[in-house]
C-alpha cells in the first residue's frame, strides 16, 4: 500500500543555517492547517537560537508554494469563530514568527508562488525566483476576501498595483514582472534559483552576525503594517455567506463559481 | 448657431457595472469646477448602490483629462478662502468620493493625463494605459503648488521620485515610464485600451462581490495617506502672491511666465 | 613638499543656484567627521536664505562619496557613546539639514555612491546618475549595521529589497537597478550627467520658486520616516563588540574579516 502523502514544514540545520522546506508534495506545497501550525513552531525554535546566522526557506520538488489546501476549507471556514482564528491564529501566527526572525531569510521561490506562498515570501528579506515561476492570490475566484494584516503585508511587500490586480481581477504575473514590481532581487534562469539562493545565504554567513540582527531589527519595525483596529473587526463575518461557499464548492467540484 | 460645448460628468449603468465619463472635449476633458461637484455626486450615489460591482472611469474622444479648466482660474485662485474651498471641497469631496467608492474602480487612460487627471486616475483600482498618453502635474509653470492633500494622493501612486519630478521640474511622463513607477497595471496599444479596460471590468463583476468591498475596504484604509493639520494650516496663502497671478495670466495669455 | 589632502564641503553661489561640492578627492569623496559637520552648516546657512532657489549636490572629480572615512574609524567607533554621538549628531544632524532644505536639491551622481552617499543623496529631490555608477552600503564587511535613521531613510528612497539586500548581503548595484528601484530619476551616459543636473537646476529656476517651496513642506513632512524610540535605545551598544573591531581592522589591513 502506497503511503499517505505527507504535509509537514522540514527543518534541517548546516552550522548557523538553517533550511526550512514546506513540504505537501501532492499539492505544490500547499499549506494545510497543519503545516501552519508547523511553520511557526519551526521559527519560533530558529528564532531563540543565538547560534543562528540565516535561514533559507524553500519548497519540496521545484515549487514553493500553491497556496492554502483548499480541499480543508468546508471544515472550518464556513463558520465566523473557526475562520478568525484560522486567519488570526494559525495563518498569522507562522508568518508573525517568520517577520519576527532575528536574522536573514532567503526565499528560494520556483514555480508556483501563489497566495499563502505569496504571503510567506512576503515575510523574507532575500527573494530570488526561476523565471518560470507565477504569482497571484486569485481567492476572488474562491469567494473570499484576503484577511487585512495579511493583505497589509502583502500589499507592502509587491506594492499597490499588483495587490489590487491580483486580488480584484484574479492575476497572475510573472517573476519579471514581480521583479519590476520591486519584490524579487533577482530573477534567475529556473535551474540556477536554488545555488544561488544557497549561494546568498553563505554569503550572509560570512557577513557580520551582529550587525544583520541589528539591521533585522531596523526593517522588521519598519515593515510592521499599523492594521487599524476597525479593519479586524467583523473581518470574517462573510464566513457563511453564499459566496464564499460558492467559491470553495465551485473550486472543488471543478467547475466555474456563479457569483 | 453652435451650441455651447458641454461640460459634464456622464454615468452609465449597464446590469452592475457603472460607466463614468469625464466630459469636455473642447478642453480634452480639463475639469471644471461643476464637473468636480458633478463628480463627487456621482460616486455618492454609486457608492451607496448596493448592487453596484465595479465603476470604469474614462475620457471623451480618446483624452482622459488634460487638468484643471485654467479658464476658470481668475475668477476664484486669487483670494485665500475661495482657493481654499475650491481644494479642500470642491476638489477633494470629489477625490474622496472616488477613494470611498465601496468596489473597484477602473481607469481606462487614454491621451492626456495630467493635474486633475493624475489625480483622479490615482484614485483608482486598476489603471490601463494606452501607449502615447502623457502623465504629469506642470502647475509650477503655473505659479502654484499642488494642494497638501493631492500631493500625498499623488506621491503614494506615482512613487516619490517621479511626484518630485513633475512638481519640482514640470517633468511630463510616458506611460511606459509610469509603468516603472508602479502606478499603470498595463500599458497598451493606444486602440485596444478601451476593450481592455472594459475587459477587465468584466472580469471583476464575474468574481466574488462581497469579497471584493472587503478588499476594496482593507486597501483603502491603507492607502489613507496621513496628512499632519500643520501641512493645511495656511497652505492656501499663496491665493493672492505675484507668482500665482504671473502664471495663471501667461499661461492664458499664452507667453512665457516671468518668476 | 606636497600639500595635504583637503577634506572639505564646498560652496559656491550662481544667483539663485547654490553649488555642493563634496571634496576629498584622495579618497573618493569619502565623508571625513570634518566634512559632515561643514555639510551641515553649509545647508543650515542655504536654508536661511530666502534667496535660493535650488541646490545642486555634486562630487568632486567624478565621484559622488565613496562612503565614510574609514581611516577615522579607529578613532571613536569602539565607544558607545562616542559612537552614538556621530550617528545621531553628526551624520544625522548634516542629513537632516539636507531633508529641511527648503528648495529643491538636485544630486548629480557620477562614480561612486556608497555609504554616506546613498544617504546624502537619499535626502535629495532630483537624482540624476551615470550609467557606470555603483549604488551600496557594504557596511556589513565592516562588522557594523547602519544606524536606524539612516536605515529608515535609505529603505524609503530606494525600497525594502534592495536596502536589505545591501545591508544583508553588501550587494553592489547599477544605476540601471536603482532607476527600477524608483530612486534614480534618469540614467545619463557618464560624461552628460553634470550638464543635465546643471539643466535640471535651471529648469527649476525658471519655475515658480514658492510653489516649489510649499511642495517642497508637503514632500518632506510625507517623506519623514517615524522611527520609533525603542529602535534607537540600545542602536550603539555594538560599539566594541568583537565583530564591529574585526571588521574596521581588516579594512584597514586590507584582508577578509573573520566574522
Amino acid at each position: 500500500m502506497k503511503p499517505a502523502a505527507v504535509a509537514e514544514i522540514r527543518v534541517e540545520r548546516e552550522g548557523a543555517l538553517a533550511l526550512v522546506t514546506l513540504s505537501n508534495p501532492a499539492r505544490l506545497n500547499a499549506m494545510t492547517r497543519g503545516m501552519w501550525l508547523q511553520l511557526r513552531a519551526a521559527f519560533e525554535a530558529l528564532n531563540a537560537d543565538a547560534q543562528l546566522r540565516c535561514v533559507l526557506i524553500r519548497g519540496e520538488g521545484g515549487a514553493f508554494c500553491a497556496g492554502g489546501d483548499i480541499s480543508e476549507y468546508p471544515g472550518f471556514r464556513f463558520e465566523e469563530a473557526q475562520l478568525a482564528h484560522f486567519h488570526e491564529n494559525e495563518v498569522w501566527g507562522a508568518l508573525q514568527a517568520v517577520l519576527d526572525c532575528p536574522v536573514p531569510v532567503v526565499a528560494q521561490i520556483e514555480g508556483a508562488c501563489m497566495g499563502a506562498g505569496l504571503e510567506i515570501s512576503s515575510c523574507c528579506d532575500i527573494r530570488l525566483a526561476g523565471s518560470a515561476c507565477r504569482f497571484g492570490a486569485p481567492i476572488a475566484k474562491l469567494g473570499f476576501p484576503m484577511a487585512p494584516r495579511e493583505a497589509a503585508l502583502v500589499r507592502a511587500a509587491i506594492g499597490d498595483v499588483l495587490a489590487r490586480d491580483m486580488l480584484f481581477c484574479a492575476g497572475v504575473h510573472s517573476a519579471q514582472r514581480l521583479y519590476d514590481a520591486g519584490f524579487v532581487l533577482r530573477v534567475l534562469p529556473d535551474g540556477d534559483v536554488a545555488g544561488e539562493a544557497l549561494a546568498s545565504a553563505q554569503r550572509i554567513l560570512e557577513l557580520a552576525p551582529l550587525a544583520a540582527r541589528a539591521n533585522k531589527r531596523s526593517f522588521a519595525t519598519l515593515q510592521a503594517a499599523h492594521v487599524p483596529p476597525e479593519l479586524l473587526a467583523g473581518a470574517y463575518a462573510y464566513a457563511n455567506v453564499a459566496e464564499h461557499r460558492e467559491g470553495v464548492a465551485a473550486f472543488l467540484e471543478k467547475r466555474k463559481p456563479d457569483f
